[in-house]
């Protein structure tokens, strides 16, 4: 049997699993601030509905047939599923969602990219959406949102703008050229421009229209909403080369860069989608939002020195000395529980106490209590501090105490 | 073009989507206090790691080859999964999971159930298991732990105990036959044995013998360690005709059901599995837990007229008086978001404050601002109660204040 995961697909152990349920959490913590709620969508979609959505990517969507002959499909993203959700309750003559509709959605996505760019076949996407909205208003307020996620999560990024609308009569294989630049250079794209058909002097013109386009009046507008919301001057960055793969944008589209490493992949992505959800129900229905890339962004943390999470949330390990006072260490444990300390029991009463403390240590446990027959006499415990190798003995009351005002600081 | 989900899968709407992501985070708190780090694995596994797992429900598992002639599958639970994160990280020669190994995992499970059963494809799992101790104060701990955890969601619940290894020499077709008891009674029980092949006086002889299984001496060491730790004595009743679908079980199974209606379907299932990891590394490897059903326990809660979470998390929305005085409403807005209140700003400055108003009732927003050329000249708001129907002029300060007050009640 082989022992491993499916190629493309990948375990996220406790340290990494919860880092990444902190991170969710932070996020979490500021959608809800601005005023979004949770949407949760199948894993699979009918493949109908996945079909003639994503251009050249849908090539990479996973397909398949269940036993029960559906034709279906793992979700490319929440994008798709969210305009079926807007067309599907739309249809049923009485409101069902809120408009304007307003959904953050926290769930996997599934495409078949080739790994060996470092790329995962299932990744988690955190995604917030205004549905219903034309006015700029909405498309500011998607920017102050990715602002005040990212200020959150104590990283220092640009936010890349640009208008789709711009270059809308630029054939798509053009753009997706254009859209190497910061990987290729100026060189690699207007080569590539060459081969797929433009003679030298087209793409020289092409790629030099685009380098010199101005923002929008729309974007303009975006940005003072922006920028009146209370926002710096500096977050937002006007860039003409920005294109985003997808070819569903409509308006604004923007991308997340760290400051100090504006060139390196973007840890989010998004834009203003007007022609989508139409797709669905026959007639326009404005919607702008963003993806996060949980991963991506707790990688560019990690290259920023930020720790997000602990190795463990567990605070103290009780260990039990023996069979006999197993009772005592129970006992404690059920009091520091009951006072909110996140705290093990050691559960083999038969191991030696070395045993123990190894893997206390090796779990990242701060602290561990001790319960011998001395301590159980007196009513007091050992509390070990496993990082600096100091101990004392206190009560339990005291010890509870000790921790809280800890936990404080 | 269909606009539905797959048969047997789900959207989770706003309110649902909430009620389930409080309901996990109640859950993930017990877990953290009783030292539990969490564990994601794939969506898909590779085929032949789920194959000669489940017995006869092996066939409800969802197969496909991907495009990379991958033979994968949909997860059908999060336990084998879990046998082959032990069995694969345990390979490396050096140690990368703890030992024991205590985690928690909280992902969708598929299987291609009837749907008649009104039973959905996708749904989410609760599990938490500790791999790696025998001893029966691991038993012991996973009891208290679905203990505290209904005793969080408020649920009064009995947990239904047995030993599997008392009716390990029963042939399992037989056995499935016995857990229908709740549903079939005894005269179905009796009469379905005999289809099975029984004679009429080995079918009552069999049913009799399961009906009057006294407690295993380490089911009552298990029961005699949860009391110890401080739970009460009808927290846990024996149960002879217990028996969990599932083969792999082979010491201690459980069952959560409701203290008031104990005969419906349970909420929460499990017990130990020593011989599952095994199968993956060749010698046995204790392992003992549970899953909690998600859906079931939501029901379970409502029924009881417990509620979980509010319609939305958002506390208040800020109007849009007129396009002219967006600039003071923008304000309130970040002032209240920096305050940690869950706010709202209206998107789109063209509408009319009645179309604001309604929007807000209808999402279950509790207050709304008003911010007319009166308020606006005098640096106050106007705060509409929208479920009593009442409303004050107020500073922003003091509406912070007035607020946090109230949340602290």
């Amino acid at each position: 049997m082989k022992l491993q995961t499916v190629k493309g697909f990948k375990d996220y152990l406790p340290k990494d699993a919860l880092g990444r349920k902190v991170l969710r959490d932070k996020i979490i913590e500021v959608f809800e601030k601005f005023g979004f709620d949770p949407l949760e969508t199948p894993t699979l979609e009918y493949e109908e509905t996945l079909m003639g959505k994503y251009g050249e990517e849908e090539k990479l969507i996973y397909k398949f047939e269940t036993p029960g002959k559906d034709k279906v499909a793992l979700k490319y993203d929440q994008t798709v599923p969210l305009s079926r959700v807007i067309a599907q309750y739309g249809q049923t003559g009485y409101q069902v969602l809120s408009d304007p509709f307003k959904r953050y959605q926290i769930q996997n996505a599934y495409r078949g990219e080739n790994t060996q760019k470092g790329r995962y076949r299932e990744f988690m996407q955190c995604d917030a959406d205004i549905v219903g909205i034309f006015s700029p208003l909405a498309d500011a307020e998607i920017l102050s949102l990715v602002y005040e996620i990212y200020k959150n999560l104590g990283l220092n990024v640009i936010i890349k703008v640009n208008d789709r609308s711009l270059i809308a009569d630029i054939e798509s294989k053009y753009l997706s050229t254009i859209d190497k630049l910061k990987k290729i250079g100026k060189e690699g794209v207007l080569n590539e421009l060459e081969q797929k058909g433009l003679s030298k002097k087209e793409a020289e013109e092409l790629f030099n229209r685009v380098l010199s386009l101005q923002p929008s009046k729309n974007l303009e507008e975006i940005i003072r909403l922006f920028k009146l919301s209370g926002y710096p001057d500096d977050a937002v960055e006007f860039d003409p080369t920005l294109i985003r793969g997808l070819d569903y944008y409509t308006g604004l589209i923007l991308e997340v860069v760290l400051r100090s490493n504006p060139d390196s992949s973007s840890l989010c992505g998004g834009g203003r989608w007007d022609k989508m959800i139409g797709k669905f129900t026959g007639r326009e229905y404005p919607a702008v939002g963003f993806a996060i890339g949980l991963d991506r962004t707790l990688e560019a943390m990690e290259e920023q020195g930020i720790e997000i999470a602990a190795a463990t949330t567990t605070l103290i390990l009780v260990t039990v000395f023996s069979e006999y006072l197993l009772n005592n260490a129970l006992e404690v444990t059920k009091f520091l529980r009951a006072n909110d300390v996140a705290t093990e029991i050691w559960l083999d009463p038969t191991s030696k106490l070395d045993k123990q403390f190894k893997y206390a240590t090796s779990k990242g446990i701060p602290y561990a209590i001790v319960l011998g027959p001395e301590e159980a006499e007196k009513n007091m415990l050992v509390l070990k501090d496993l990082k600096n190798r100091t101990q004392q003995t206190l009560s339990l009351k005291d010890l509870v105490e000790k921790i809280k005002k800890d936990q404080q600081n």
